[in-house]
């Protein structure tokens, strides 16, 4: 890590809570082997005070980009000034840069990240039926992603009906047909299964989903970063399913953040 | 430095510019050495925009204290609160920590600072006759240390009159009779002769006083930092007078800071 002094320039990672986060420990070597005098911190944004937060630190002369995670990623829209299009389409935002003009300009990562580590492992969702659980932040941008990458179809579960209609009305809009919403898991036929539900991240979580039902060659994919080896994960491997973890997500997501934040000489 | 994490807690020092702020390069090592998972960095906040930036900060659950330098000193005793003594005779403010309860607690540590590194430089100011230049912030807070810790006399120098009455009328009030202000430095009586003003930060600047009219043995203190060595103290230690460097001001200020932020253990 470089040392800070006065000409620090300074990102931050804001959430609630924020001690999970693993952000300040991927990028910061980044800076550091990178020659940059730079540093992202955890910022600790309780869902009351975000706004005042948020404004705040985008007001600091030597403030040049800010991630987002849970909670704050549909409200972190409010304070970018322009949204790209995966961001628009997801309705939330998880990286944010200062541009040359002062203006704030928001996109959303989460789901490029994770496709970009499925295809690394050799997961490639073109052409694959997908079963997704959770049409929460996470859902919704890993949903846009999968159908974007050539997902032949998308099933969609998540408890909340109200909730998972938006995202299946939304993923209709850009891809008609090609997704469908579910209150009950549909495994039988999926290729690859994924949790973006929150799931697994506390011990004695019920399972997002049932990998027994799954058919044999299945991928199964996690959001839960730790536990590194989550319960799904467990039971999916000794069902000799392959499985995807939850790093692989932000480990994607770190080329991401070097190409958007103008890191790279 | 400790690497950075969720759980890291964060500590900010404010100032327009906040390029020479050596507060991150002092603190930081000490963070490092008392193996606290802590961090310190600068905030650029523009005068119109130091509001919106301080207050936002102060909402930040993982950020326990903060540092204001230059211009902010005054404007920041509006953002605690509660003042210590220190900090209410003179009105600023530049350090300020989260109290238990959650209320922001401002003190002034320029001036015990000052004061502390004089000292243990073996000029102790207690009895002596002292000169002044600069009726700021800074000089306000030397100011009433320096008449705290017992110096017999005090003649401050301002081309501001009203800053400079604003200064001597409060210090009568805590020091009645011991502090005169002055149009023009008095110099041929001084014991120790302080540069509290900013010249000398930049080359070409004026002497803010005249060193050779001091007396043989005067100690002549700058609270210029960079650079080490100005025009003031070159000429002064020519006439073979003692020299007192502005980084002492702050190294004695570590240690305040320490206790003022409970670092220890």
């Amino acid at each position: 890590m470089p040392d800070i002094g006065g000409s620090t320039r300074l990102y931050a990672v804001l959430g609630d809570p924020v001690a999970q986060v693993r952000a300040p420990g991927l990028l910061n070597p980044v800076f550091a082997r990178l020659g940059l005098d730079a540093v992202l911190f955890p910022v600790h944004a309780p869902a009351d005070r975000f706004g005042a937060i948020i404004s705040g630190l985008q007001l600091i002369s030597n403030l040049d980009g800010l991630l987002i995670t849970v909670p704050h990623k549909f409200d972190a829209c409010r304070y970018a000034d322009e949204l790209s299009p995966a961001a628009a389409l997801v309705g939330s935002t998880n990286a944010m840069r200062r541009e040359p003009d002062g203006r704030w300009y928001g996109d959303n990562f989460d789901g490029a990240g994770f496709v970009a580590g499925l295809r690394s492992a050799g997961h490639d969702p073109r052409g694959k039926r997908v079963f997704l659980a959770g049409a929460g932040g996470a859902g919704t941008a890993i949903a846009a992603a999968l159908l974007g990458a050539g997902a032949a179809h998308l099933s969609v579960f998540d408890p909340d009906p109200d909730r998972l209609s938006a995202l299946t009305d939304r993923l209709d809009r850009s891809a008609p047909g090609r997704a469908t919403g579910s209150g009950a898991p549909r495994l039988h036929d999926a290729d690859v299964a994924v949790n973006a539900t929150p799931l697994g991240l506390n011990p004695g979580d019920p399972l997002p989903f049932a990998p027994h039902r799954l058919p044999a060659g299945a991928v199964v994919a996690d959001i839960v970063m730790r536990p590194r080896e989550t319960e799904l994960l467990r039971k999916a491997a000794s069902l000799g399913l392959s499985v995807h973890h939850g790093i692989h997500m932000l480990d994607h997501q770190v080329a991401l953040y070097r190409r958007f934040f103008r890191l790279d000489p």
